[in-house]
Order: C-alpha cells, then sequence, then structure tokens
C-alpha cells in the first residue's frame, strides 16, 4: 500500500479526524423519526417507526421493545449487488450488523419506561463507502430520539425511556498505523478493524475488533480505543446539533 | 368521499395538474446514473448500473439488455411492511411493476446499437405517497440516460441505443370524476385506476386501466387518457430540463 | 413474418375470429365449480373452491371474498419448464396473472350479498397455446358461478353476489395487422399484445395493452378495443350456451 | 367400521376388484407422451417430456435418463390444499411419491440403450380419491412408452430402451378384511396399506406395506401380495389395450 | 462385483451377521431421552424432546403425539454434502426417511395413554455407512422408552402409551446373494435393497423393498424376510440389553 | 442474583477457572479432521473436511480456503428448538457465528503454503451450556491441524500453512464479578459478555465485547482481557496435549 505512507490518508484527513459527518433530521415526512446520515459518501436512511404492542413473547409484561433492520440497496456499493429479496434469504452480514444496530440501540433503552411500545429503526444504506455500521448506530439514535419524541407528544410513555445516547465509530491499522473511521479503500486494505460502540458518558457498550492481517497486542489495542473515543465524542457533538439539545 | 367534491381535490389541486415533480440527477455519486425523483410526497431513488457484458441466454447475440427491479423501504409506506428479503419471496405487486419498469425503458432501447452491454435499472421507493410506478418509469429513464451517456464516453457503444424518451403517470375516477397524477389518498378511493406509459412522441407503450368499482365505458377512456397525454408531456418536459436537452 | 401476409392468419382463421371455445362443466366432480376452458390448443381447468368463512383480514366484516391463483403444469408449454415448487418460488409472470384473474371476477362480485364465504378460483393450464390468461378469466367465470350456486342451493347466501358476467381475449398487431385472439405464435411475433377483460353490459373491467415494438396511437388501440368487444359478446355467448341461462 | 362389513365395499366392489381404469394416450397434443388415466375418481394427467441431452452428472457416460415428478393440483382433494409452489416449498409426501414414481419407471429402463436423453414423466393428480401413486406409475408408463416411441421414429434411440412394462396397485387390510386398490375413504380407514410395484413379467419392483393400526404377520401379508398380483395383471391388460400391443 | 463372492463380506461378516450394535443411553444430560446409536461405523444420535401440550390440529383430543425429524450432519458422509439449512430446503430423502421413523414409534404407542404430551425424537446421522434409517428407528425407540420414563416420573401420563417395542434392519440381495445389515458398500452395489421395520411380537410394522436391479421374486422376498426378522430380534436383544429390561 | 454472590460460582469454579477441557481426536473415521471438543457439558463436533481446489472467485490464484459452518443440533439446547433446514433459512446468529469461526482459522493459515485446496471445518453443537463458539474455534483448530496433517501425508502441500495456533475462550462481568468461561447460567445473567480469539502467540486474533447491561470502563475491560489471556494459554496446554506437540 505505497499510498498509505505514514502519515498521509488517501483523502488527505489527519489520522484521528472523522470525515464530514451530517445528520438531517425528518428527511421523510412519514416516519415517526426519519434521519438521513452521512459520513463522508457513506449515506444511510434511518427511519423508526413506532407500533402500540410488543412482539408475542414480551405480551402483558409491560416491557417496550426496540429493535433493527439493517440493509444495503443493490447499487450502495461500487459494483451492483444482488437484492437479498431476489436471492430469497438474507445474508450473513446483514444479520450480523442488524443485530449489532439493534443490540447498541437496547442498551440506552429502559423498556419499563418505555411501555408496550415497539419501535423499529430500519437503516438502508443508499451509498457505502466504509463505516455504515457505525453511521447506522449513530444515525439511528437521532431517529429514536425522534420517534421517543412523537410518543411522548401523544402521552403514550410511561416514563423517559432514553436512559443515555449512543455512538459508535470504526478504527483500523491501515500499513501498520493506526487511523479514525476508515473510508473503504483503508478498510479494505486493513490489518486490523475495529468498531467501537459507546455511550454518551464514555464507556463502552460494544467492542469488536478483528485482526485480518497480523494479530494485534494491548498496546496498539489501546491505540485504537483512544481514536475511538475520541471519534465518539465528536459524533455525540454532531447528534446534539442536529437535535439542538445537550446529551 | 365527501371531501371529493366534484371540482376540489384534497391538496387543492386542479383535476389535471400533476404534483410538483422534481428530478435531481446525480444524486449519488458512485451508480453511472442516480436519479431521486419525486411527484409530491411519493420520493423514489433510481439508479442505473452498467455491467459489461449480458445474461447467459443473450451471449454472442451482439445485442445488449435493460431491466429493472422495483421495491419499497419497509417504512416507504405509512405503516410499516415487512421487509420482503426477510420474508424471503418477493411480493406479486413487486414482481408487476419490476416487469413494468423494465418492458417500458426497454419499449426505447435499440439493443444492436447498445451492444453487449446490460444496464439495471433500480427504482426503490424511500417514500411512497400515489404513482410510485409511474415516478419510477419518469425517473429511470433520465437514470438510464445517465448510464448510456456513461457508456458513451467510455467508447462503449456500437450507435445511439435510446430510439425515444418514456414518460408515465397515472389518472382516474375519484368519485365520479377524472382526474390526474393520484395521490395516495385519492388512489385507495378510485373507481378506475389507470397507468399510462407514453413515449416522447406521444404514442402508447402501455396502458393499464383497472375498473376497481364500476366497469367504465369507452368515453371515460378517452378522458383518462386525454389526462394522461397532458401529464406526460409535461413529465417530458421536466426531463428536459433535468437534463438539458429537447427530447 | 412472411407467413402472417395480410389477410391469411397462420390457422387460416379471419382476423376477427376466435378459435374454438369449448366450455365444460362438472368436469370433475369434487369441486363445487369445475370448469374445462378451451380456446383452441389453450386448455385450462378451473376450479371453484369454497370455504366457510373468510381471511382474517375480513372477519366480522360481513363480506365475503373471492381470489384466484393461476399456475401452468410443467409441460403446458412446448418446452417443459420447471416447476415454481420446486424453485421454491412463484415468478413474476404466475403472479401477475394470478392477481388480473382474482381482480376481473371480483369486479361482478357483491361481497355483501356473498356473506363470510370464501371462493378461491383456482385456473391450472394443463396446455399453453397463448390466451392463457383470458380463457382462465372465461372459464373462471363459469366455475364461479357453478360455486355460487352451490352456495345457493345450501341457503348459504345474503343475497345474489354476481353483479354480471365477465369475459376477457386478447388483441394484437401482428406484421402490422390487427387480428383477434392471438395464438403462441402469433403472439410471440405481435407488435402491440392487449388483453381485454369485459363485463356482460359491453364496459371495460381491465384493459392492458402492451407494445412490443412500434408504440400505438389512438387509433389502433381503438381498433384493438374493437375487436375485444367483438370478442368479449361472442364469448359471453358461449357462457350462456353452458349455463343455459341469459346473462 | 360397520358399513365396511366382511363382503360389501362401500361402492359394491368385489373385494379382489379394481375401479373402472380409462388410459387415454394423446390426451393433450404438446407432449412427446401425455395420459389421462383414471382409476374411479382419481385422475391423474402423466405427461413425458423428451430432452436431448442428460443431465451435468451423466454427460459423456452415453447413457440416458428417466426421472419424474409428482404432485397435486390444490383442488384435488376434497378440501382444497394450499399449492406447494406458495408455501415456497414442497412437503414430504410429494417428494416420496416423485421419487417411488421415478425409481419405478427407471426399473424397466435400459439406459445404454436410450442414448443420452432425459425423460421426465409429470404426473399431475387432477382429482385425487387415493391410489394417486399407482395411478401415475401405471399411466406413467404408458407415457413413457409413447415419449420412447417419438425418439424411435426420430431415430434418436441407441436401442430399445424398454426392458418390461411396469404396473401397479394398492392393497390394504380394512375392519380386518383385505381388499385390492382403496379408494380414499377406505384407504383412511385402513389397518394395513400397502403398495406394489409389479413388472409384466410378475415380479416385485417395490413393496411398500404399512401397518397404520395392528402390525401385521406374513400370512396376511401374502394375501395382500396375492390381490395386488391379480391387480397388476388386470392393469397390464388395460395398457395392452391402450397401445394395441402385447407387452 | 467379484470381491463379493458368495459367502464372503467385505468385512469378513457371515451373510445373516449384523454388524456389531451398541446402545449408549443418557449420553448427553440435557434431553429427555438420549441415545448413541451405532450399527459398525454408522453412528446416530437420537434425542427425545418431551414438550407439554400438543400441536393445535389435535389440542383438546386427550391425545398425544410423536414425531422424528432425521437428518445428517454435513460430514456424516465420505465426502461432504452442504448442509440443507444452507441449500433453504430439505431434500427428498431426508423427508422421507423422517417419515418413516415417526410412523414406526407412532406403531406402538397409544396415544390416550399418552395424554397430551409431544415427544419429538431427533434422529442426527453423525456418521453414515449403510443403515442410517434401521439405526435410527432402533436408537430412537430406546430415546422414546427414557422420554416416557421421564414423563412417568412426573406422573403425566395417563396410561402406559408403549404398546410394545420397535426395530428395524436392511437386507439386500447383493451380486445374487442375500444378506443382512447392508454396510454402505455393499447397498451401493445391490440388486434390492429391503428396510424391514418390526415390533417385539415379531410382526411387519413397515417394509420397503426395491429392485434397484432385477425384479425379485417372492421366494427371495421371503429370504429376505427370514433375515430381517432374525436381525430384529438380536436388535430386541441389544435394546433389553440396554434397557436392563424384557420387551 | 443472590446465588452469584462475589467469591462463588454456581458450580463452584474459581472465578479464573476454566470449566474441564476435553479434546478428542479421529472421534469418527471419515472425515480428514474429527474431534470432539467439550468445555464441562458444552460438546461440539469439529468435523474438517478437505477438498481438493477453491470456490470458483479463487481458483487458478494458487492461493487455498478455509471456512466454517456451525450449527446446533435441535435438542444440544435446554428446550428443542426448530431446525434451520425446516425453516427454510439460517438465522442471524448461526450466521455470525459461522463466519466467527471461519475468521479465527483463517487468522493462522497461509494461503499460499496450502495450494489450492479447500478446508472446511463444520462445528456442529451436540450440546450447548454456554461458550460453543469459543469451544467450536478451539476444537476446530485441531481438527484443522489433522486436515493438514492429511494434505501434507498425501504431499498437496506447497508448505507450511499452519502460521501459528488459535484459541478462544468468553469472560464475563456477572453481578459486577469478572469470571472466565461462562457457563449458560451465568452468561444469560450477565452484564458484560466477551469472547477473545488469541494466538498462541499471546496476541489477539478478534474481540467481541458486549455490555447486555451496565456500559464497561477501560479498567474492567482490562480485567477481562487479563482472564481471557489465562484462559487461551491453558487452551493451548490443552490443545499441545492432544497434538502431542508444542504449538
Amino acid at each position: 500500500m505505497s499510498e498509505l505512507s505514514s502519515q498521509t490518508r488517501i483523502d488527505g484527513r489527519a489520522l484521528d479526524q472523522l470525515r464530514e459527518v451530517t445528520i438531517k433530521r425528518s428527511w421523510l415526512s412519514q416516519a415517526e423519526g426519519s434521519v438521513l446520515v452521512s459520513f463522508g459518501r457513506t449515506t444511510v436512511l434511518c427511519n423508526a417507526s413506532v407500533t402500540e404492542g410488543v412482539p408475542r413473547w414480551r405480551r402483558g409484561s409491560g416491557l417496550g421493545w426496540v429493535t433493527s433492520e439493517y440493509e444495503m440497496l443493490p447499487r450502495a456499493t461500487n459494483d451492483r449487488s444482488p437484492r437479498e429479496s431476489r436471492r430469497g434469504k438474507i445474508g450473513g452480514r446483514t444479520h450480523e450488523i442488524s443485530r449489532l444496530v439493534g443490540r447498541s440501540l437496547r442498551a440506552v433503552i429502559d423498556y419499563k419506561a418505555l411501555g408496550e411500545n415497539t419501535i423499529v429503526v430500519d437503516c438502508d444504506v443508499l451509498q457505502a463507502d466504509g463505516g455504515t455500521r457505525t453511521a447506522s448506530i449513530t444515525g439511528g439514535f437521532v431517529a429514536l430520539w425522534d420517534a421517543i419524541g412523537w410518543l411522548r407528544e401523544r402521552g403514550s410513555l410511561v416514563g423517559e425511556p432514553l436512559t443515555g445516547s449512543v455512538q459508535a465509530i470504526s478504527a483500523g491499522i491501515v500499513g501498520g498505523v493506526p487511523m479514525l473511521d476508515l473510508a473503504y479503500e483503508e478498510d479494505s486494505s486493513a490489518d486490523t478493524d475495529m468498531n467501537i460502540v459507546m455511550s454518551g458518558s464514555g464507556d463502552f457498550i460494544e467492542i469488536q475488533g478483528t485482526a485480518e492481517g497480523q494479530p494485534f497486542d494491548r498496546a496498539l489495542l489501546g491505540r485504537l480505543l483512544d481514536l475511538g473515543t475520541k471519534g465518539c465524542a465528536e459524533l455525540k457533538a454532531a447528534q446534539e446539533a442536529a437535535l439542538g439539545v445537550s446529551l
């Protein structure tokens, strides 16, 4: 990877710099929460849908439910991929990310305060350039916030269901150099790829680190966590700006 | 339908008036043609993807191929619908519209001039408020135009594959009154619903008319075709404005 | 298409002539309505099945339901096609025609008079030589009639559910010449193919016209509708002969 | 089972009597072999389709292939059953019978003499009243015969592929009494149900006997095999009459 | 088959000799019945699972239900086979054997005495070397016995649901010679293959005999049934030894 | 969780103590590598299958391929779960773990040295009591080792494909207390659950940590990594004992 020399990134960013982040609320008009989030060229539409009631296995418990479904449009990627609906099955990667987004959002939900309401956060990737799962979590939180606001206005909440905020970002080691928020080209040549989901309080909700090439040691892990912590703090600020509140 | 009194429409439009039409080209940066089209609140992302070569059954023929896939995001509708990818099968309506869009676009393609290239036009409905198939055809044509331009720049065409332009609009009879470009609320109470696909020359590529209530006679059919002809002419003008050419 | 010279058809028919139509009632003994219909070599078994009650989404409404499923046997066609049951999914064409047949039959049903009964009309194509969907609608109506008669005998109707009769026929432009009731060989070389569903009163229930080649203008459309109207009137006579009633 | 007293059957037949058997050849005009077979009310359409070449795993071997697919139309049964194509999977019973029919027909085929040709015998049950698998085998053999005749006329055979004929019939113990060719009502109350597939030489190709109630001993087994042997001999005569040859 | 000379088998067994049979109860600790059974190298894990209640179609009848599912691990066979779960559908053979095992076990069940309880016997083939279905039935019976014992201890039975015992073994004609309990290599070169399911009383529950090559006559059938009867008696002894009871 | 008081575990283990680990090689006789691994009651059969050649997308590259499929038998769990093969689709959890096991094993493979050979490691969970994915990785490595040995003996390797060894273990915070190798009951009440995959050199191949309850801070993360490092070192010793080599 000669073009990834030690201090220069392919798009000119500093090693610890996020791509440009935009978070547009109420992007569409029908969903209870509708957020178009982008991390550089990566663009995800996060729609939060409220339905009264909960899945069968949870009925009568007084507890609410939050879940998520993630999917990529066929031409989100550089080459068109077949639709999973046409292939008749969801791929492993799609399942895995859907589950990650759902877990991450549930980490800041008080089910009792939500009451027997269900919120589904659909994250549909319109364009993919690395970091689609972290954009989905970060934008999905804002859509979830708006859906909860919608429930609050209707008096349908038992209490205040949000116990905190959630942000997510990737970090990785490319050409031996740790860097933040990998774009697709960086990601595909990374030795180690890490996704870090944090709460607004600066603690970890989920960390997933994978050595694609060389196994990594504890020191390198520490540097990736440092980068992730910095990135999540900046994403929290972007969420605060979009929502006009202090998280 | 008392609120659909004879001359007033729910959104204040005249009976022969289209909703506001917007056609944004190069909306995303990766697809060879990427168009965000909206007819009022109905919003469809039309991405045209070029691949060299043609499906197996057409190889060696010297002829190109154009096809389309249509799908709705789960929260395109007022209430969230399950994803077809999760249900493991494509519904009848999705199949039917995908086939209609593909046929309509192929009607203005000279396969020989296209050479052995394939263009897939993905029409993903981000928000649905009636007329998603007609917006898909109208926007899909612009995405197809851009994909062909992309091939032309690379010198990959044998000739000029576009033999004309395509537009599509709905018309229907609501409360006994013929009107153009039905929004969802009008559509769901229509007696007769018609989708009209036309070429830029003013001829018919496809007409589909269905009596949901009372069967219709030849005079009413004529009035619907008049409305559709007027609407398609205006959509052609909108395509011309977006493309900066005369079609 | 030299053999399709202006006035002679491949099977010697006049341009506005139907193929031989046969409608056999009670062809099998178990279904409430069982009709074997043929348009020339095209042969469809239409079985109407009555079940008490209606689908879940309609329960308690006091309204009945009529639906249809269309499918082709694997060797209905000249070359054997794989079974859709083995491929694990229904193709787009099958879905589309099933929906068309169901809509067409529902156009002459008064749901309230039917009471909370469901009638499913299965149209299984035993042999296909063009016009399978129009034969399905025409024969399916007779099967539906017999199924309603079965309900009437049992005193299970609220009123008289049939508000009229339904017929369907194809017309098309082959080698520049409009003609009625296309056989497969004609259909596959047609410039324009039209399916016309009419009520016994001579109004349109559904029209679907597709330009496979050259877009068509309003004058040609008129000639196809004339042919279709003549054909449907003759099919109505054939239904009347089979049923021994005046529709 | 009081109505099944020792010597009288529900339809008045003798204990060792077949239902009326009809075998109509060339019932449809497109398949290479097309046979409508009925055993009483049980009616099966057996279409044999020839294709040049063999499945991939057999190519270049010089050997042909014969296989079968069995399926029931949704309203073959007294109550309508959902289509397997709509449910997206083939049921166990359908698979099991398809395999049985294929094995039975292959038992009289010399693959070398058939050359690299494939014959698929589709057995579609139009009406079911017990014995659908035995009617499928018996009628399927005649369709297979005609398909081989079609190949012979074209000079596409290497030798004479039929090494014999095949017949199949059921026998069972109902109310303690052994009887031949069970109709549905008898079958559903049988203690033991046996399907017997024989070659024209009077030997066994396949026997399947199941104790639904009481296990059966060797003496009873002998009586069922006697009945089956008698029935198959009569079916062989019916095949000979239909084919106008001595098998 | 020169190596299958008249009196010597490939593994040195006598013609009427079973492979070594082992039946290990409580092989795993969580299932109500857990049996690891092996016939030579063929190894099947039979787990019987009890659930309170019965399937919807049987509720309120007071009757219990027993069913079975059979499947092979991907590397049970000499060459790895794709998982049916990945292919998205169960193959015909898997369905057929699942149904056979279920029927065989139900033959010795008194549903009334079982009460409204369901027992599912899962037979997962860990290693396959011929006779997987007969090992599944023979081992499945022991697992079923233990599951019923578990219900008895909890006082959840209405009476004594087992009306007998079940054993199963294969026999076949290889190189013209009848032999018992075919291993895979023998089975794949057999002219006739027979599976025999018997009750402990020495009667037949199910027999399935298939001529893969030459049809077989009644005398040969008799010799195969003799072998099967001997084999089942020995398997019954093995079950008795494992259970420490007289069946 | 009163029974999880600060220093005592439900099964009496110390907080940093593994359950009993057993690794049986050549457990079955047909697969190139066949390992039965257990961590306490958790029991996984790991079969490694060698096939010559590689998937289509890798052909001609000179590189080998290693992949894995994980699945649970229906009664691996305390309550029986439906088979994924019967439901017609693989669940998200199954996909996720299959991918994790494959990635982990590939981390120690030199594809070039492997040559164009494919090794599939099937991990079928016979009994599940927590830690099925870590047992699969740890046992799967041993099966992979044996499959590579099999290739080496046949002279089918280009070089030495194993660049190291792999171990995996879980750690978690239960009732506020960090502990190693969680059993199911501990796992289901854990605040934080972590899976740690390490190389024999003591570096990280993959870490996945999820806060099920309270988000965790960097200090707690450090304690979990300490536990995991200790556990993996002990698993490496168990692998060495089973293989009779020093890894």
